[in-house]
């Protein structure tokens, strides 16, 4: 059911790592690109890049961060590409659809969720690591932006381990759409789902699993029934969260401030983030950073699991 | 472009007479467990489960009833089989994207449409019947509740026989969803879209076929050409249609006392179906099975007008 | 990836040119009937015909009209099935949802969007021109009013050119739509997304090709990637598009009479096209003939340097 990384698009380029993991069953987790060259400030971002791939090593998988280069998708980056990634100032933000046309003419992009998770799982790699998932967007009644990310997720088999969706996004309506879509979404020790930045989005979940193993054994059962993927929600320890008043006093004042400078589209979320960052003085991307380690490291544990499931 | 029986996940489970049939290429009808753990109060629901069972056979198939047993998916249940799913109260009720944390978990369900469609065509089963779709919910405009049935059957090759949507939903939007997603619907001798206990929803259908060998070869056609289903819509009677005055105000009561008790998602149906069939007296409850064993009976002549459409 | 010939339904029926075209690897183009049986006026949809016909040849290609004649779907017409596609007044029209039910049913009909573009893809052709794609409707928030081309593109490997979408659309609405299904849409030579009978539809977009090898190269990656169609939209040059004053105008006009005459569902499109051509004079008619002339030679191009990609 799963492409072997044999069955990888001519262009697709796996690092030696990546591809000698593969090649011998052993766990891998796919990052996205975009938190490091959209979300998280330069130069900071640099070393965000390291302590993510050294979350998915503590637990217990290759990491596999996924950008595009020249036109050519690359799984896996040497530290020489993550520089590249992280400096470069004028990087396309790539999406499934935007794929081909970096492909046809040659230009570098950070992938989002829904680009890292086809190139994951046409490489082979059943686990990826994110912060927060996209979805559909508040005042999506007028607009009808809602995310490429959930009908991707509802086409590809593998597991995203996210702390929630986005912020800015409208979470009851985000997770209806996966319902409608068949997506699996599972929370990891709650049925609480969380809020990004705060442990608790208001929404509940119908399950939960108990550890990495319930996890892996979950996708196990999923990629034999249906495509699509399993969501595992992890939220913040209650401790680490931003604080939920502050939360919602900069939240707001982000979404004014976009409404009120007419960004739209894919410019919002970078606006939101930037403004969010300033309002909260760095707590925001102090948080946000927290909760991709955590769900690394979880997703390493899930990987790990997964490679003990006979297929 | 169907999987044969051999082709099944290692988990699911045919009991002897349907593996018998399908390897025999002879005809069997899938049915679906919510209806008897959920839709119909205990514990009459055990009695309706053999009528429907019979009608299918009377119909000239095999029956299938299909539900998830301590995580497996069985797709035909023993006299046993049947007795749990009718006796026990906490069953889950699963849809496509819970199959695997039922199976990961160990857990039992019944499963609804897409689910039970779902397992039916990875076994090779081609024909469905069911009392009424889900679909797209009365302010969802709001809510964005859309049942995971629509998607399902965009994706899934099989005939689903049904006598239109659940009542509570919004059947304008639902069959406008059905058609943006490329689900081929037919009307049985009638181009009357039916209303589940009355005969005429007030929406209409661009096609009908004359008889059930007509429908097996739109389906043949069908699953040729593109994946997903064929619903054909099967009305009531107008002598056997709950007495549509008495249908509109009792709907609209319901409607009225789920959103005063505050009752939403997955609730709304079984606390709908409940409140109706106090308010009409058990007339919606006796229309239900009605309608369930008037599908059950043309299904299964559908499935064997298909055992004759060469492949 | 793609079928070959040999792996068509049984029942589709290639004409020699075309089918000799695709065994030897050479260019062609699908063209869709809805736009003769139901789009342009009888007997003007004649010449029509053969002019759109001798547009893909001047763009290197050979021509395949695509319909449905007495229920088996031709891939390429003789001049005396191009006759009878034009003359019959009583042609339904077909999406991909309907055309089992003409199979089963021995009917004829003409193909839109959604079926030329799955015939045409089962086929083997790559490349498809039409005047202007389905899409969301105005009032869909109350409507649900989606065209089924849009989920049919996600799903479907091939160019589409055209003109933008149909004027009569909510375009914004449209577009985020083909965004959320992963569709790419790239400009030929622009990034403003073309408004059908005007150059610019107030909406723009990412990404856009120099020329027709470019845009050959988009799908030639599109098509290794992920299933899904890509989208060039080739506006009219500014002295070609009708006056936008008349046009705002006559669209204005023409959705408000049918609005009064309660005109709804598959039957609002020809109902305003008719009411445009009236209220601008023909101006419209003539002006959608020349885009639609446009939009094959460059199909025509677009499969030409396709041709020359190697698989
Ligand atoms: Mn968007
Ligand atoms: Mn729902
Ligand atoms: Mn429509």
């Amino acid at each position: 059911m799963h492409p072997s990384p044999r069955d990888l698009s001519a262009g697709t380029v796996l690092s030696p790592e990546v591809a000698d993991a593969l090649g011998g069953g052993r766990p891998v987790v796919a990052l996205e690109s975009t938190l490091l060259a959209h979300g998280l400030p330069r130069p900071d971002n640099r070393a965000a890049a390291d302590d993510v791939e050294a979350a998915v090593r503590a637990g217990g998988a290759v990491p596999a961060t996924i950008a595009v280069l020249d036109g050519v998708p690359h799984v896996g980056l040497t530290a020489a590409e993550v520089d590249r990634v992280c400096a470069d100032p004028d990087l396309a933000k790539l999406g499934v659809r935007d794929l081909p046309v970096a492909a046809a003419l040659g230009l570098s992009g950070a992938t989002t969720v829904s680009s890292t998770a086809l190139l994951a799982a046409a490489a082979g790699i059943g686990v990826f690591a994110t912060g927060g998932l996209g979805g559909v967007h508040r005042q999506s009644v007028d607009t009808f932006d809602e995310s490429a990310d959930l009908t991707a997720l509802s086409r590809t088999s593998l597991v995203v381990v996210c702390a929630g969706v986005k912020s800015i996004l409208d979470v009851p309506a985000t997770l209806e759409r996966l319902e409608s879509l068949s997506v699996t979404v599972i929370g990891y020790r709650t049925t609480t789902f969380p809020g990004f930045y705060v442990a608790d989005s208001g929404s509940t979940l119908d399950w939960s699993v108990a550890d990495a193993a319930e996890a892996a054994r979950v996708f196990a059962a999923r990629r034999e029934l249906a495509p699509g993927a399993v969501v595992v929600a992890n939220p913040l320890p209650l401790d680490e969260q931003l604080d939920p008043a502050l939360h919602d006093r900069v939240i707001a004042g982000a979404l004014t401030a976009a409404d009120e400078a007419g960004v739209r589209g894919k410019d919002v979320t970078p606006f939101v983030l930037d403004h969010l960052h300033r309002a909260s003085e760095g707590a925001t991307l102090a948080v946000n950073v927290r909760l991709v380690l955590r769900n690394a490291e979880l997703a390493g544990q899930i990987a790990a699991a997964l490679a003990g499931v006979a297929r």
